[in-house]
């Protein structure tokens, strides 16, 4: 028998079990939360304890009709739900029952359970003005908390950029494009901003990381400032500082640094891209002259894709070095490309590389070589130098291992694409959340008004999980580029290979992200003026400069088979073979079946629980991949071979690690935020996150029988519930991004 | 005991087992063939095929050291492997037993197992000149069955676009781009292309079919003259003639046809695009001057985007038609822009839509009406007229009918969008795959040659599936395009739901797989010159245009629940629910373990297994999904609001569907071609693609326990494995897709 006519105890109840049961919300915890505020709250008497237990048993939940009357109920009695309160459910309850007094019990459970007025506005007549977001949380302590350490440096900087000579613009013809670019360059460098990262000799703060924050800020402005900077400043400049002695210090880093010296980074070359061991440029060392002879030998041979081509003066050119007839591998030379009147030097021939699909303000060029002499000096000479009386010596034996570190110090590079990649995917899905905050299109035929685009479950799942990306890959980029500036650790392969991994799927989220965007934004994504547009041509070639990802995952995955430990060979993979000989024990328990199928919320939102299913698939992951090599060697299968038969399993392992990382360093940062609001704000933005990526891998997991069918549909339900509960909060969580109004120019933002 | 010295019979069998047994190739259906094949052999005496079934066994395979054994043999023979070889492994058996004839035996093997060169390539010492393909299938003939009935207008297509007038330019100024072409959709339509799908008393065919089959090749000249001939002939010719009466045919359609009337298709607004009845632009009827006054009420009430804005002298307006104070809803009118000069016409104003991510050489733009008067009769009057009287009258009633019914004339334009968007992915696909055979990059230190990145497993399963996808919706869209264009087919319902989720799936489809063409190629594929970043920016919008994707796919899942018999209401759903009362019983039977297990090749290859699957799926996303509904309506929750709760379970739906539909029609085609040698290549390709498809979505199925844990990674391995065995097959794959040489224009491709 059904009951009509609810006590008032019952009675203030009634809307959140309905909202709870119409929606199928509870798991046991949840139904513990509301079971204890039933115990406590004193406003009921025992009967009604009673009876509301009673409807809170997920194996005899109450009748359809049951809940229908529910619904009736609150429906006659004309009381409407007001969404722009602060805990809307508990006010209508109390309207219901004529309370003076929001019963904070009731607030418990709005709190506890995540409700949102998503979960429920069409359950009630909702009152049409309201919010469109929740004012709960400040975006401005978000952003304060982003910017951590370079709080300072980032505030001053973003209103530097607040001038006309950084306001957007279309440029379509590429010379106009460029020269702009060119002027932006030189005013950050004249402003000090482009030698922050050098010692405070030559101009700078020796701030890496805050180098890399303001980087990022770039993207805002135009994906071609930023790649063209750090074309300037961070390769051209830093092979200098990195690889470059005093000498070279000296004589070129400030002028660097301020743009008086344009460079270029020219490693790359028209036949090798991937395998700069294989480039085929020469740098021979002539004694009798004391100087080094740069030459381009064959047809392929050209330097290719170099930015800043057509307007250096001078490059940093990769080489093979070669000094009394032996080949010492490749060394970085500096070779003036043009003189005081822009010409180009004997030898040297630039030519454009033509339009592209983005990054049109970058001059790109190729560069050939004919036999160009520089003094022996010009040798970048840090890892290894020509005498004076003409022979070769270097601190580091080993070629292989020579070659290796030199490219190493130019992993600061590598982050900071990341970023960059980053800060599109940032900039992009603020512009997306806040189009999709105006922009109604659809509705129910008895509402006057569209609803919001953003409260579309697919919508809020489309924008949502990759939000949540963007805060934990940002604090990820902030820890490794601290890591790789610390000093005091001088052995950096663990971070190279860290970092070789997380460039890679950084990058791709960037581009899966901002497409995601533009197709969020219907047809007003694909104008230019809304600059999605823009960051997706910029930022595609992200995936394949300083590191293609296909090539990159593959190394993360050898340093992660050998434990970081990989001599630098990465042809025979000797020391990868070596230890996997000793290490192949699999110490991973067997997942127990009630564990696999345990579905509770509070299980699956615990970060114990993610960190352990990304620690057992990159372990798992290692185990079989080392298997399966030292299989395919048993047979006699050469290891250069055995190695390409599991390419794809590398990219798996090389990814996983990635997330694993990224996970485990956000958990690490966020759980130092002291104010508990906003630690449990970012605790559920890492939740989901962690659930999105366990529910993209799910065929994995379940594969390996790591999650049961059951607990997979609920990981993936909590994802969809997690986008919905951050729906109130998703624009202060995209301007916490901290994207300045002036740069965030896009009219339907507005 | 180990042998090492083999008999003759024994020996020729070597390479193979070596090959088998390195790489794990065996399943039971595979062993079964190799065993045959032994029984067979009379070249073999007792001990040897008894010796032969020994090492044919999965649960006591060789011992290591025997297999190493095999390899030194062969090593020590000094026989060399040669891949330019038909049947390269048979013919290094033969000469290692010094043999006259190939064994036909080992032939059967090789060709039935599917072993290519590059399964084992790096066993032997190969000969280092080798063919890059196989020359086992002609591409012309594949170009013929793909051609099918259109051969002749396609062939004669392909060489009218031979001229300097379709040489692909970089136009970076959209005015220069757009007059360019502008020119070229003159010559099309001059020469009579753009009337082809019109009845021949206005210059056509009435041939659709092929009309879409030419539309395809535009995306090989530039992706915006397939759109802007798309836009004049398809949506402004296409709507004369599909919602107007002979006497709008009489008037415009043949100079529609040759472009001497320019005319645009106005139905978005800048407020309104997903949902068009919600339009707000009024055409309301005055009586007095029996004229039809076209109006822009209110600010957002523009039309935006509409495609040929700035060159056309008339429109397609779609507005709100009002007779007589009543609004009958959506109807289309023909509306003068400009005059002879080109003025704009009293009240007409037109702004450009400005530049866009892609596709500048259309001119995109935005148009005002302030109180425009026409004549009645420019009323597209074919489903709903003002009568001489000044009444309103319709054939149909239902003003919702009404509206899908005109709305559906217009699929056909749909149908089209996903075929540009199959040609511009054929295309990305053309130029990938012909770089990656150039293209080489890193090696074995022991080899003279880099490897070839078509080598690469990792490239392989990058680009093969999709070519895969590419011939599987190619026969779909053929086949679509047949059945939407029979007229003695009247009610197209079910066709255009069904369209609406391939356009979406096939959109998609195309968007990631140009991305991951443009990753393909490294550097090289961001330069413009090598056109993937045209496609790129091209084909992006076409997930959004003629039916946003994730729209469109609601509307399918809408159709499939109620068996196509949906009435025109979007918003109560009625007939949905109607039916989702009656129809909720779960025919499907339980999955028996030995099924969800069976990971042998015969099973795995069979189109049966595939068809099966995906029937399973659609069928049970059909009755989940209704149960879901169903229970939400019985909670109290109003239809549109339960919809919406289950948005992303609709997605699921829509896709499942139209994944096998594809594959069905797919099936149904290459089942009919008579060369069985070229059924046998598309059926692995068809198997490729659907064990593809079922990999992509293997948590669903491994959440439903159609397939287990070990089916999964077998399915995962297959894909793999198919990927490899087309390798040699590659080019011609790519070169039966018939983009002519002229239009295949990136130096990369040469
Ligand atoms: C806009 C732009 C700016 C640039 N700026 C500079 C610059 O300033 N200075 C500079 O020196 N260089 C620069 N580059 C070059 C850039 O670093 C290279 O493009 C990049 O390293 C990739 O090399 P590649 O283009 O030769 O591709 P390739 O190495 O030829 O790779 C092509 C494809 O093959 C695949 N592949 C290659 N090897 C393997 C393998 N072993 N296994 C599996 N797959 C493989 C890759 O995944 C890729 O998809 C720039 C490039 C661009 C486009
Ligand atoms: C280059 C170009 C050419 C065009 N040419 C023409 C033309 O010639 N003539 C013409 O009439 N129009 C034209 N259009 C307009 C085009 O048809 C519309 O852009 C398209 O219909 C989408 O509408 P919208 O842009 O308003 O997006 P919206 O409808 O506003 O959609 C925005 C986003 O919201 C999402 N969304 C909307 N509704 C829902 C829902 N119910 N559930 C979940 N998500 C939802 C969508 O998925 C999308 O991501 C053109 C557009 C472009 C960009």
């Amino acid at each position: 028998m059904i009951v009509t006519d609810y006590s008032i105890g019952i009675l203030q109840y009634i809307p959140f079990f309905y909202v709870i049961w119409s929606d199928d919300l509870l798991s046991a915890s949840e139904i513990s939360v509301v079971q204890k505020v039933i115990e406590l709250d004193t406003s009921l008497n025992v009967d009604e304890k009673h009876q509301l237990r009673r409807w809170l048993k997920r194996d005899t939940p109450p009748f359809d009709d049951e809940i229908k009357n529910w619904k009736q109920t609150i429906a006659n009695s004309k009381v409407r739900l007001i969404e722009s309160d602060t805990y809307p459910l508990s006010s209508l309850s109390q309207r219901l029952v004529n309370s003076e007094n929001l019963n904070d019990h009731l607030k418990h459970i709005e709190v506890h359970l995540g409700i949102q007025p998503n979960h429920y506005n069409h359950l009630f007549d909702v009152e049409v003005v309201h919010e469109k977001t929740s004012s709960e949380y400040d975006a401005n302590i978000l952003d304060e908390i982003l910017k951590g350490e370079h709080a300072r440096v980032v505030d001053r900087f973003r209103s530097f950029l607040d001038k006309p000579d950084f306001s957007w613009q279309v440029l379509r013809n590429k010379e106009d494009f460029r020269n702009r670019i060119l002027q932006q360059v030189q005013l950050l460098g004249e402003a000090g901003y482009g030698a922050m990262a050098y010692p405070p000799e030559y101009g700078g703060t020796g701030d890496m990381p805050a180098y890399a924050a303001i980087f990022e800020h770039l993207m805002f402005v135009d994906g071609s400032l930023a790649v063209k900077f750090g074309v300037q400043f961070g390769l051209f400049g830093g092979s200098i500082q990195k690889l470059g002695t005093k000498k070279h210090h000296d004589e070129y880093l400030t002028d660097a640094g301020t743009t008086k010296l344009l460079g270029c980074f020219a490693m790359t070359e028209t036949g090798h891209g991937s395998n700069v061991r294989g480039i085929k440029t020469t740098a021979t060392y002539e004694k009798s002259s004391d100087s080094i002879i740069i030459h381009t030998p064959g047809k392929n041979d050209n330097k290719e894709y170099i930015g800043n081509a057509i307007h250096s003066k001078i490059a940093t050119v990769f080489a093979q070095l070669i000094v009394n007839g032996k080949n010492e591998g490749v060394h970085a030379i500096l070779v003036p490309l043009r003189n005081e009147n822009h010409e180009e030097l004997e030898g040297v021939s630039v030519k454009d590389n033509g339009y592209k699909l983005g990054l049109n303000g970058v001059d790109n060029g190729k560069i050939w070589f004919n036999n160009v002499k520089v003094p022996r000096e010009n040798l970048l000479n840090k890892y290894g130098e020509i005498q004076e009386d003409g022979t070769y010596a270097s601190s580091i034996k080993n070629p292989n291992k020579r070659f290796f570190t030199m490219l190493g110090t130019l992993v600061g590079g590598r982050i900071c694409v990341a970023r960059g990649a980053l800060g599109g995917s940032k900039m992009a899905l603020s512009i997306a959340v806040k189009y999709a905050l105006n922009r109604r299109q659809f509705n129910d035929n008895v509402k006057v008004q569209e609803d919001l685009i953003m409260d579309y479950p697919t919508h809020q799942l489309r924008l949502t999980p990759a939000i949540a990306g963007a805060y934990v890959y940002h604090f990820t980029l902030e820890e490794m580029m601290k890591r790789y500036s610390d000093y005091s650790q001088p052995d950096k392969r663990k971070i190279e290979t860290q970092v070789a991994g997380l460039k890679s799927i950084i990058t791709w989220f960037a581009n899966e992200t901002i497409q995601e965007c533009r197709e969020a934004c219907g047809g007003k994504g694909y104008l230019l003026e809304n600059r999605i547009a823009d960051l997706k041509g910029d930022v595609d070639i992200f995936t394949t400069f300083e590191g293609d990802n296909t090539v990159l995952l593959q190394l993360a995955a050898k340093g992660i088979l050998s434990d970081f430990r990989a001599e630098f060979n990465s042809a025979g993979f000797a020391s990868v073979l070596k230890l996997l000989q000793t290490q192949l024990s699999d110490k991973l328990t067997a997942i127990n079946p009630l564990y696999s199928n345990k579905v509770d919320a509070k299980h699956l939102y615990n970060p114990k629980f993610h960190r352990h299913a990304f620690d057992y698939r990159t372990r798992r992951l290692t185990y079989t991949l080392a298997m399966r090599i030292r299989n395919y060697i048993k047979k006699g299968i050469p290891s250069y071979q055995a190695f390409l038969k599991v390419q794809t399993h590398l990219l798996a392992l090389g990814k996983a690690y990635s997330v694993e990382l990224a996970y485990n360093i956000f958990c690490d940062h966020y759980q130092q935020i002291e104010d508990l609001k906003y630690r449990a704000l970012l605790e559920k933005v890492g939740c989901l996150y962690a659930l999105d990526q366990i529910n993209k891998d799910a065929k994995w997991f379940l594969e390996q029988g790591y999650i049961g069918g059951t607990k997979s549909k609920a990981i993936r339900q909590r994802v969809e519930r997690l986008s919905t509960e951050l729906r109130p909060h998703i624009e202060v969580l995209v301007d916490g991004f901290g994207i300045p109004e002036h740069c965030l120019t896009a009219p339907i933002t507005k």
